[in-house]
């Protein structure tokens, strides 16, 4: 069932896999450009002192998972592919052999990237051969571990192992057609769930369940997801209430929910590999009063202004100022205390980040997340999430739930 | 919510974690020893030839989030932990403040870990600091990536880094009897999971549904497990069905279980970290026929006879013998495609491997899985497993579910 992939896939946008494996090529002689933010995106110090820095890259081994499925299309666990300038040698072993075939030939590729099939040893020596023009290669120094990096090193004795990072990441952040439709969907997905689920909490509201804890809405939400259709959940769902509500990465625990407390829910669903991320916060059993009403209200305007300045040519750490200073005006400041989010796609955290001083810039097909909050220890929070992708004209939301807080 | 545990805990032995980092540090002698497979534990080349091979270690650097709740009782996910001869420092960020401090004070170290909260900056400074009296710094070289080593190389400029493997986790591989307990608690919880779900299979062999897929049914278990105090799946829980059932590593999909189809179902529970990892295989609607029927017998005889060999001062090489001799003897031996086991604990697989040629003794204490499989393509597979716990004079089983074949 691995290779058939989700049902419903079939009516949207095809993937545009064909074509990237010549876009990640072209990277390879600006190899020695830095990468925006993060340090050079090539370069530095090898191990046994073999490597003389930055320069044009002879091939790139790719180790990331998600970065091998974007390549080829291939999805199974245990891979390695090896891009040079003519060639594209991609391994695995038996379990893959059905799939694999599957797979790169339903992305088009199949011509494109040859496969070997076999053990550890196998499929070393098949990378090895493919190395075999000697010259600089990139490892992914993120992804490889040290341990990783010293066998290679011994392996590809032709070639002089350099360090590289986020190459295939940075092509990533622009999302096709396809991958935005898939996107789309697990947006809906999640939307969809979570108004199957939102009568649990009204229902505490009106006083007719007081044993509604996190951890049980929580799994409520992601059977939910499964039920439309979701591979499963794009991260561990967050259900924050009450006091909880005040710790940003609060895990879903025993606390009952009870009347007028604050309850953040964030979470995303999975649809053929690709995530969405959504956070609303209600006040269970009607408007929320005190500060609490204000700091939903700040934060609901911190986060439209955001929303507002996403757009083609737009600075990332523009939209994180124009979310930061809605709050700062407000005196909070220093409540407002991680940054205005991330990029999304097969991960859930990939580039640009959208923080303070971010200085990717934005471009249609980007996707990233806008989500402000205001924590007050002990008192609760509220966080308000959308995941957005750039349009040429400006930005159009992926997540659709309405905003409404009383419930 | 997350500093204080799941509901139950309390009335489990506790945790043993005074005492871990002294066996660590007894460790730091000989560790120019090799570990039990897999190469050296320590020593190999480190960047920039600074490295003069293996010797005693000043210090280790523990990265890995699993090593580092072993050695303090800290769950957090952001940490790291240099443990040097006279001191133990752990590092981490300022959402876990309260949560380090209670988690430390719990498990009965927080006199033996000095704890720096603060920013990447600060937690680095303080690392340095940590590590000033010079000489040979261990790095776990399987976790921590290769980008992370060259800075790490270029912070602490005063000490030597080389490779280590598995130094934490060989002492993992003995469990104290509060692990034991813990582990015995999840397969209770898979065990009791299990059972109520059951009737939807059954519905499927009396005819009553036909509606029944894979994925749902393994979305029912993961909400049986949730609701009877599992922190969550062990791992993504596998069911597969009918002709799925001949792929090891299948993915519960779309497909319908029908009557006669032989279902793999090879999950697990986690209670307060620990794991549990248990498979049956039933025949839908009645006794297997034909094939199937004596790849039920011969996979039920090979595993028990596994069962059967596991006991102290036993090289697990000798279990996976065991089991594989029976099913050699009914001519399947290429049919048996993966190994018999691995260890369990906070990770779902750890050591010591059960596989042809596995050196590793067992001992009082080890937790390991025994899970014999035959699988005949285009007909079906039938894997099961259970996970044992050495004892003084063989092992016990954690996990009981029965082994009854027709549902």
């Amino acid at each position: 069932m691995v290779a058939s992939g989700p049902d419903g896939r079939g009516d949207l946008a095809p993937l545009e896999v064909a074509g990237r494996l010549d876009r990640l090529r072209r990277l390879f002689d600006s190899a020695g450009d830095t990468a925006g933010g993060g340090g050079p995106a090539v370069g530095g110090r090898a191990e046994g002192g073999r490597a003389e820095g930055a320069g044009p890259l002879a091939g790139l081994l790719v180790t990331t998972p998600a970065n091998i499925r974007w390549l080829t299309g291939f999805t199974g666990s245990a891979a390695l592919l090896l891009v040079t300038r003519h060639r594209a040698l991609l391994t695995t072993d038996g379990r893959y052999r059905a799939q694999s075939s599957e797979q790169l030939a339903a992305a088009g590729v199949d011509g494109a990237v040859e496969t070997t099939i076999g053990g550890i040893v196998a499929q070393r020596d098949a990378l090895v051969r493919g190395a075999s023009g000697g010259g600089v290669l990139g490892l992914e120094a993120d992804h490889v571990t040290w341990a990783a990096q010293l066998s290679w090193d011994e392996l590809f004795s032709g070639s002089t192992l350099v360090v590289t990072r986020g190459l295939v990441e940075r092509l990533r952040t622009v999302k096709d057609p396809g991958e935005v439709a898939r996107m789309e969907r697990a947006a809906s997905i999640a939307d969809d769930a979570l108004g199957s689920v939102l009568p649990l909490l009204v229902a505490v509201g009106s006083g007719a369940d007081d044993d509604l804890t996190e951890a049980r809405f929580a799994a409520a939400l992601d059977d939910a997801m499964r039920q439309r259709g979701a591979e499963g959940s794009a991260f561990e769902t967050i259900v924050a209430s009450g006091e909880n509500s005040a710790k940003p990465h609060a895990r879903p625990g025993p606390r009952r929910i009870r009347r007028g407390d604050p309850v953040v829910v964030d979470f995303g669903a999975v649809f053929d590999g690709y995530r969405s991320d959504m956070t609303r916060t209600f006040c269970v059993g009607g408007e929320p009063r005190g500060v609490l009403a204000t700091v939903f209200e700040v934060v609901a305007d911190s986060q439209r202004t955001g929303v507002g300045a996403v757009g083609p040519g737009v600075p990332t750490g523009d939209v994180d100022s124009a979310c930061r200073q809605v709050i700062a005006a407000a005196g909070w400041a220093e409540r407002f205390e991680h940054g205005t989010g991330h990029g999304v796609g097969l991960d859930i955290h990939e580039g640009p980040s959208v923080g303070p001083g971010s200085a990717a810039i934005l471009a249609p097909g980007t996707v990233v997340t806008v989500e402000p909050g205001v924590y007050l220890p002990g008192t609760g929070g509220v966080r308000i999430e959308d995941t957005l992708v750039v349009t040429d004209s400006g930005s159009r939301p992926l997540t659709r739930f309405p905003k409404e807080v009383a419930v």
